[in-house]
């Protein structure tokens, strides 16, 4: 096994566990974590409860090269990623003059008064180092291995964007897809057979449901590219058998 | 306070960590808590990997009324959820006759072969009752506070909706939402000190992205109606008074 990168993710809000708010991070945290050959290992959503958060980030953090959170650090009371992200790593909450400065050149540009609540914004945990936000300057951080992002998607992609650069990437998982015109019951004895004989390539099944035809992917993982290229081979023959017993011509799709 | 029930949902596949399926399913399930006046209190995304989905599950099942379980439950050789369920609860894990039955009366009907991927479906955690799924057949089921239930959305959802009359709801929780339009750094401070005044009405502020003009949403929810009414008229007010101060007309809408 060659050393293997991981990543958890903490989504902070009550309006994604209202069902208020549809999260789309997830889907984009492990899609540029993928990308970069990090394994996303777990993903928790919690509540905007101090307690929650400070416990979800110390579970995490010690057991992930990397922690990514979303939400909770925009200028009103119910923002308190900061707070809990501070006491989790117990060092003080302070007014960062590297965040205020950035957050006061984009206020003098669009006239914006400053105040209390948009001061929050620039509360730092001490000993963290900023991570820029292109879109609307109030930076996110990053501290040890957690990164605190923004919870607005668009922001909070491109504060992905600006630590990707600083990130470990793992090796790069190699993935090869095989369609199967058979639903998954007609091949999952033969499916758990060859996952057996190869522990290292993830097999994964995934029925595509409201079609027309039945249709099931199979997804192997592996990031050794020649590997992957064997197991596929027993797989597409399996599969082509699958598709003769089914009266179907045993051409086999893989991409 | 009145009593509060709560839930935790885990959702259980590798395919939502690598990002090759973007979950709709929480969204969902927060959806249908919110509407049953049930706290939905936390999210764990876990992976194909049995200790995993264990300790999820003795995690959250200690800590919440309810627990809601997607994915992992079809006829291949990573759905494990059973087995993980089975373990967590310290229960054997055998062939349901009555989900045998269920399977098998589908099967007929489609003349489907029974085998022995098709049969993992009907093995259920001893002790656990079943959960009826009108869209392909093959059950869920629930052990104690565990409801186990499947990961394509249409099928989850159908099982809610069998599951919805056994649980025991909470309160309703009233929402009135506010639409102000100014942006949060504008009313943060004020509307802190209101939520200091409300700790039993909790609002939560949500910045509308990507609109011509701004607009903060507010959304305070309360179980007590009449608390709910009080409190909003005062950030009804607040917000009004926050118009007037940018030079817009003091009009607040609400809803």
């Amino acid at each position: 096994m060659s050393h293997t990168v991981t990543a958890a993710l903490v989504v902070i809000g009550d309006e994604i566990l209202s069902g208020r708010t549809k999260d789309v991070n997830i889907g984009a945290v492990a899609d540029f974590c993928t990308d970069l050959g990090i394994a996303l290992s777990e993903v928790r959503v919690v509540s905007d409860v101090e307690g929650e958060i400070v416990d979800a980030i110390n579970a995490v953090r010690a057991r992930y090269t990397y922690v990514f959170t979303t939400g909770g650090i925009g200028p009103t009371h119910d923002d308190i990623t900061a707070d809990a992200v501070a006491k989790a790593f117990g060092v003080p909450l302070t007014i960062n003059p590297e965040a205020r400065a950035m957050l006061e050149a984009r206020w003098r540009q669009t006239g914006t008064e400053v105040n209390a609540a948009r001061l929050r914004m620039a509360r730092i945990p001490e000993g963290a180092t900023l991570i820029a936000n292109s879109v609307s300057a109030a930076p996110g951080f990053r501290i040890g291995n957690v990164h605190v992002m923004a919870g607005v998607p668009v922001i909070m992609r491109a504060m992905l964007e600006a630590v990707a650069p600083t990130l470990e990437g793992g090796r790069k998982v190699k993935s090869i897809t095989i369609r199967c015109r058979v639903g998954e019951g007609s091949i999952g004895t033969a499916l758990g057979a060859i996952q057996a004989e190869f522990p290292d390539v993830k097999m994964g099944s995934y029925p595509q449901m409201g079609q027309t035809h039945v249709m099931t992917e199979l997804v192997l993982r592996c990031a050794d590219e020649d590997r992957l290229a064997v197991a596929a081979e027993r797989v597409k023959s399996m599969v082509g058998e699958a598709h003769r017993q089914a009266g179907l011509s045993d051409t086999v799709e893989a991409y």
